[in-house]
């Protein structure tokens, strides 16, 4: 057996999340499906992050064992290949140790969240970034911001549904840019609670719109209660941009 | 009657182009449609450019007569409502003198290409620009695309199509640069013949690879011969971007 490193581009739109699960379409399905039709094996797909449905990916990480011998870049050809029309595009193909890990040997993951801070609904950017009409200060939203970085028990912005055994975690960087009328979100940590960087996100845009400010989103955060939770941010305007490895 | 200038952003991809047709949606008519449902009068939308199929808008301008009075922000808003789930949006309307005309009165035209220079296929991209999977020398592109610029007889570049009158056109800017794994090329002139963009970009992409270099591309120009373009480059990697007026 090869280890086969993949590094994934895909829209999330059409998908009900990157993992295999039996109510709809998912990314790894698309991509374990090429893979069998290529080589004739069996193939499991293995991810650096779990991505709800809408959520986009500029580079996850993937991998999967072929007994098969192939040549990397044939592979990404192949593969691309047979996954038309499908939203996802190998970038990258390398062989791998058999101990390496897309998501066990992952020790950092980044997202972005784009916001289009307009008035008129998206044409051109539409999926691709969450429409917030109201006008939201930037900078008071990475002020703010800093109020979540470093170790914390992220409970309050947890999904009901995460399956993570513990509600702590330490968040490297959660930084706040404008560009134009684009509202970035920077959000990076060793990893994330499910819907971790939507619920963060929804809490900021309520501190950009002034109905929250600094203080409020720390006591949110020491509340430690789903309840707390001001808003969870649409999964549209969420990208996984990057995981790294020792 | 008041007369309002409308800023529209769309995706074309879904069109058959932005001006009202026989075979298929355009731009037009669902602005026009949008429209006459709000106002019950017949809406004629006049416009800075004429894109193709596929071609896509970031701010074009258009004008509309309409007898009834509005206030411009609530009509950009009942647009935009009645657009839905047309990939259209009004992002800017104001009321402009009676002889203000979108397309006459406008006195430059700016147009971006937009050409993503690697191996994969597009995932979050598609539709949305040109993949080049042959590496590109955007530094040859541009300094071959400095030929192009100026007055000269363009119908190398002009489809057959075409219905103006004169294909003597003065070429403001050309430039071409590389942003990562993207290529951009700039474009702006008073106004461009049918296919113009298209047919300098994809001449360009041939200096690009190596094909042609800038004696080529200049031969091209001198011939004034459709049978001497190289290439057309494909509609879904343009966007109109600008257009000016006094």
């Amino acid at each position: 057996m090869t280890r086969f490193a993949l590094t994934l581009e895909f829209d999330g739109t059409p998908f009900s999340g990157l993992q295999r699960q039996s109510n709809g379409p998912s990314v790894q399905q698309s991509v374990e499906d090429a893979l069998h039709r290529i080589t004739g094996e069996a193939a499991s797909v293995h991810s650096a992050g779990r991505t709800d449905a809408g959520v986009h990916a500029l580079a996850m990480r993937s991998h999967v064992d072929i007994a098969k011998p192939f040549d990397p870049f044939r592979l990404m050809g192949a593969i691309n290949a047979h996954l038309r029309p499908d939203p996802i595009a190998v970038t990258h193909c390398e062989v791998v140790p058999d101990d390496w890990h897309a998501r066990f040997s992952c020790t950092g993951r980044r997202y972005l969240y784009r916001i289009v801070n307009r008035r008129a609904p998206l044409a051109l950017q539409r999926d691709r970034a969450w429409q917030v009409a109201t006008p939201l200060d930037a900078d008071a939203m990475h002020r703010a911001a800093q109020v979540l970085v470093g170790r914390h028990d992220f409970t309050t912005f947890r999904s009901v549904h995460c399956q993570a055994a513990d509600p702590v975690k330490t968040l490297d960087l959660l930084d706040v840019e404008r560009m134009g009328d684009e509202v970035h979100i920077h959000a990076a940590a060793r990893s994330f609670l499910h819907h971790q960087v939507r619920s963060m996100v929804g809490c900021l845009k309520l501190v950009g719109t002034g109905t929250w400010d600094a203080a409020r989103l720390a006591a949110a955060l020491a509340a430690r209660d789903r309840g707390a939770l001001g808003l969870n941010a649409p999964a549209h305007g969420l990208y996984f941009v990057e995981a790294t490895y020792p």
